[in-house]
């Protein structure tokens, strides 16, 4: 069989344009379960490898957030451990930040989330996306980025070793002479380090992938080693293939310092993808939703983009002013918009309404051939391992793009017409860890 | 009507008994779901108030864990909402500790419960169950009990103002002016205090039932403090009707002293039921988990609900020995089991044995009609309002007292036959709380 492309549902509530929920044929409920069971579902019968759930641990705070659904939404892990009951086969990816979590919990929800749907759960490790987070856990202030990272770096360490507490056949469960577990199959971590110290072992016991997959999207020099380092899929925003192929032969670069093979780590760059049955009807669909977007909220969602700064004060039709490079984990997007506002002399409005869908990630608005050959490309040509699919609303633009371009891949030989395995691990062509705690027992 | 009784179900992995996980018709696996699926759904059919989960952050440390089936289990909130995607109707209640966490963290857990749940969602509030538990959050020791329970007081307040962020009407989704929410709508907390500094709003919209529901389980005189002013329901062992008696009138006469009439608290006694078409058959199915006891097992279970003492040193035929008030939250079942011990002048071998089944809750062993009679001896005698039903095993002791002994309480009149309600609230008879920053607003 060919190299097979992967494919991440990347789900928000409404949908990714920030008008998505203006538009007519859109739920505007962004805590309706129903929805998110229905898009799951598409999504699932379409065989994407995964869901993928961003988050943030405080709500908007800038002037128009009254104008977004983008202020209230479900915790990640609730929402996915629901989501797993009523899929069968499709992984569960979710978003959860080291800056304000205990490793201990992160470890036990994950691995519980995996026996829960039988090996379909991965970790979105994530330092940290809004300075308001910092308020909501004790703190004045955001905690500087290099301290971010290493915290995060300790952290995912720390997880590591709590999902290996336990062997993978420590349970023997034996009926007859009533033990239920081998007494030395399981070992405490007595973590000591700079931010943590953690003794365990988890009461979780290890979980059907050994360990949920590690999922990364930092793209700064700090991001991308602590990628090359722990990573298995990094997601990533790129403006272009040529953009997409540098970035993609860094990363994969990096991999050998850390003892690590290339098929070790699946870069998935974000599409922002809108399908229409002729460039122009889908075109049309796209203007649909441009159409709604006031541009006081474009601008607002810009400012959030580029690190949480306040725009409102600054005119529509004024040029983006010079900012300075922000702490709260955008630097990448920031730096992605800053160029292009300033290769295509955009003002803030214009700027604003041309992220209102897929925020700086690439977009694609044509015909399921077209988009076809623009994965395609990218995926042979050095710049992808698959894609995070974004669209513009939910459930029903993942519905076209499941029903008009996923066959169109599928023709080509590209993608799955039914899962091969069971877990994401196997979706992705990940191999299973072995515990390196236990090696000598053998694994199950 | 006349008064109706709640019921909670007191799910644990393999049943309530510790030699469960041994008998033939058990399934072994604690953390399979399916188990858990088909035990909640036996629940809702028999119109259970709700399902109840224990939780403890650490993994038990005795040397005799290696003979129980309680080291691994699933975190609570992913399980219980798993079990929201498969269920309808029945409440949701997890134990969440509020010393080892953060309250935006577990606000925000519940509130999306409550919302994925459609307003099913209880969250029993602890202050910590093991001192292993402090070793995974960076302690060397345990927080101690008085500051424990400071910490959990200020910890619900801020919780509780944080499900208050948002007035219940404030999502108005507007298509055609753009407006999503009332900008006014939204509060942030600022709460400072002693423990915490919270600044809010919460990222999820006031949930279905406001609130979730506050549930506690402390029966020493701070816990019952805490309970009089905030708890909705209370969860406790008892080990006779009048004592049972004596504790309920002293809950609910706290209750004035707080502005709360008797019937904002439910109290439910935790009591641990065998049943059988005869008393022999009954005490025969119990028996054939007691035989299945090893008594170093039985000891060992001892030794933790007593405050984890490790008793493996002392002979099997000795007494209780003297011990040490625990600073573990365990401090009324120990003074509970030490009564017992001394009443009855049992051996360890004996007091673990048992224990091994109830663990100190009231134990019932008999035929429908004797076990109903007793529970409408606790419900109309003034002991209970309903019960926290315990099963030696899972699903199928559950399923012995749903057929057998439920519609024994609804020929009675006692318990309802079909649920009235849709919310967890509704089930309970208790107020949905009205959001006092958002007074002037109205409720929806």
């Amino acid at each position: 069989m060919p190299r097979q492309m992967n494919l991440g549902a990347f789900l928000m509530a409404t949908g990714h344009h920030v008008a998505a929920w203006r538009h007519p044929d859109v739920p505007a409920d962004p805590l309706d379960f129903a929805t998110y069971k229905r898009t799951a579902q598409i999504a699932e019968a379409a065989c994407f490898d995964a869901l993928f759930v961003a988050d943030s641990v405080a709500a908007p705070s800038d002037p128009l957030a009254s104008h977004s659904a983008r202020s209230v939404y479900f915790e990640p892990l609730t929402l996915l451990s629901a989501l797993s009951a009523v899929t069968e086969r499709i992984g569960l990816i979710a978003t959860a930040t080291t800056s304000y979590n205990e490793p201990y919990h992160v470890a036990r929800k994950f691995a519980s989330l995996d026996h829960l749907s039988a090996g379909r759960a991965g970790w979105n490790l994530v330092t940290s996306d809004a300075a308001a987070e910092a308020g909501n856990f004790g703190r004045q202030t955001h905690i500087p980025h290099a301290e971010r990272y290493a915290r995060a770096r300790e952290f995912q360490q720390v997880v590591q070793g709590l999902w290996d507490s336990w062997a993978d056949d420590a349970f023997v469960r034996d009926k007859a002479s009533g033990l239920f577990h081998h007494p030395q199959a399981v070992r405490t971590l007595d973590h000591v380090g700079e931010h943590f110290r953690v003794k365990g072992p988890l009461n979780v016991a290890r979980s059907p992938q050994g360990r949920p997959v590690l999922v990364q999207a930092g793209s700064s020099e700090t991001g991308r080693e602590l990628a090359a380092q722990s990573a298995e899929v990094v997601f990533t925003a790129q403006p272009s293939l040529a953009r997409a192929q540098a970035f993609y032969a860094d990363l994969k670069g990096r991999l050998a310092r850390h003892g690590r093979d290339e098929q070790s780590l699946k870069i998935m760059p974000g599409v922002f993808v809108v399908v229409g049955q002729s460039q122009a009807q889908a075109e049309d669909k796209y203007e649909q939703f441009q159409a709604l977007v006031d541009p006081r909220v474009g601008v607002g969602l810009l400012g959030r983009m580029l690190g949480n700064f306040d725009l409102s004060g600054y005119p529509l039709d004024s040029p983006l002013p010079a900012l300075p490079p922000t702490e709260d984990g955008q630097r990448s997007r920031q730096q992605l918009l800053t160029e292009l506002a300033g290769n295509e002399q955009l003002t803030l409005a214009q700027l604003g309404r041309r992220i209102a869908g897929g925020r700086g990630h690439y977009s694609l608005v044509g015909t399921p051939t077209q988009i076809a050959d623009e994965l395609q490309a990218w995926f042979e040509g050095g710049g992808a391992d698959g894609f995070n699919v974004l669209v513009p609303h939910l459930p029903l633009g993942l519905e076209d793009f499941a029903v008009q371009v996923v066959p169109e891949l599928q023709r080509r030989g590209l993608f799955r017409r039914q899962y091969q395995g069971h877990t994401l691990r196997e979706h992705l062509g990940l191999q299973r860890p072995a515990n390196p705690y236990f090696a000598e027992r053998g694994q199950p």
